[in-house]
């Protein structure tokens, strides 16, 4: 006997935006905010991660008015530029992931860091006015940190700064929050990850839902 | 001035992973099943995942043999065959994801069904004996659970099905727990997704920490 199921995409989307839209608590966020916000819970399974959410007033607007115009995503992790959902973006925007350039290894061992981290440095000359989407490695988020503590560092338009886990997400996500050296968006505390960076990317990219 | 952080990669997972072991309850799986958890719980930045995740008994040897014998991967999302950390497989594994192949988006329109869903259809010839991670679409799991209700269609040596979200990802997931057609891992509820189940695959592929 067959499993029945909903098979439509439309559909399912449409049930899992109301769904959400009934459960959360989403007051506080304004129109376009909310919808960042309601695909970041979609792609977390997750009602209740909204209390952990934080945008910079205008960063929204900021992150899709370089969309339009053209700007490189600049992402830490292949699983990131992946998921970016390539119909939704205005201009058929660059989607960069450095991560497995050749000699980011070795810049790595140079600088004693992580190659996450390092890859960045491949990102100097798509940085002004790009928008970076962190979804994996802390170490990338206090290292563009860093890069930007130098006033002759291009800056991006916008920061997703959504690392994951239990060793520096926290505190790099919260040094972001504090620093805000340009507009950006955090998922407070260890939760974090790539499906949740790419939702507010793809949220950002197009209203339609 | 420089923020400092922990840069070494190895340290950050070992740290990672102390923590997970000092905060989860780990108690009720064996040694095998403990690894494959705590690398999920790291993948989710969560703590209380462990609560919702099952295991078939001897799943976990059942895929990490099929992996040895050069099983190859089948993913149903980029995001997942992505985010396999290629060096830790044992047979220099196939990892094959089908989504975005010539004819999926045709196949999808004449069985009135998703992309997600259609794309199992050409996993066909390399489905038996494979290890399958379902981390996105809960119509890819429900479509194989159909496909094997066929005792014609070749079957998998495990199933790793982790959709996730807010229509059909519970359902799907149930139906895999009941129907148990080969050995699998689950996570119950609307919790899931591409980074959890690529956790789970890179602690079956290798032991190493």
């Amino acid at each position: 006997m067959p499993y029945t199921y909903e098979t439509d995409g439309a559909a399912i989307y449409e049930q899992s935006f109301r769904t959400i839209r009934a459960e959360a608590d989403l007051a506080r966020f304004p129109a376009d905010e909310e919808q960042v916000a309601v695909r970041m819970i979609h792609a977390a399974g997750m009602v209740g991660l909204e209390q952990f959410i934080r945008f910079s007033p205008g960063v929204v607007a900021a992150a899709r008015d370089a969309l339009t115009a053209g700007a490189p995503i600049l992402c830490d992790a292949r699983m990131v530029s992946e998921g970016v959902t390539r119909p939704r973006l205005p201009a058929d925007n660059d989607i960069i992931c450095t991560l497995h350039d050749d000699g980011v290894r070795d810049l790595a061992a140079r600088m004693g860091n992580t190659r996450s981290a390092a890859a960045l440095e491949l990102w100097r000359d798509r940085l002004e006015g790009a928008v970076v989407a962190i979804g994996n490695a802390p170490t990338a988020l206090f290292h563009l940190l860093n890069m930007l503590e130098d006033p002759g560092c291009p800056r991006p338009a916008a920061i997703i700064g959504c690392p994951v886990g239990f060793v520096g997400a926290v505190e790099s996500k919260d040094a972001l929050w504090q620093a805000q050296p340009v507009p950006s968006i955090i998922v407070e505390g260890r939760l974090g990850g790539s499906a949740i960076t790419v939702a507010a990317i793809n949220a950002i990219a197009s209203r339609a839902e």
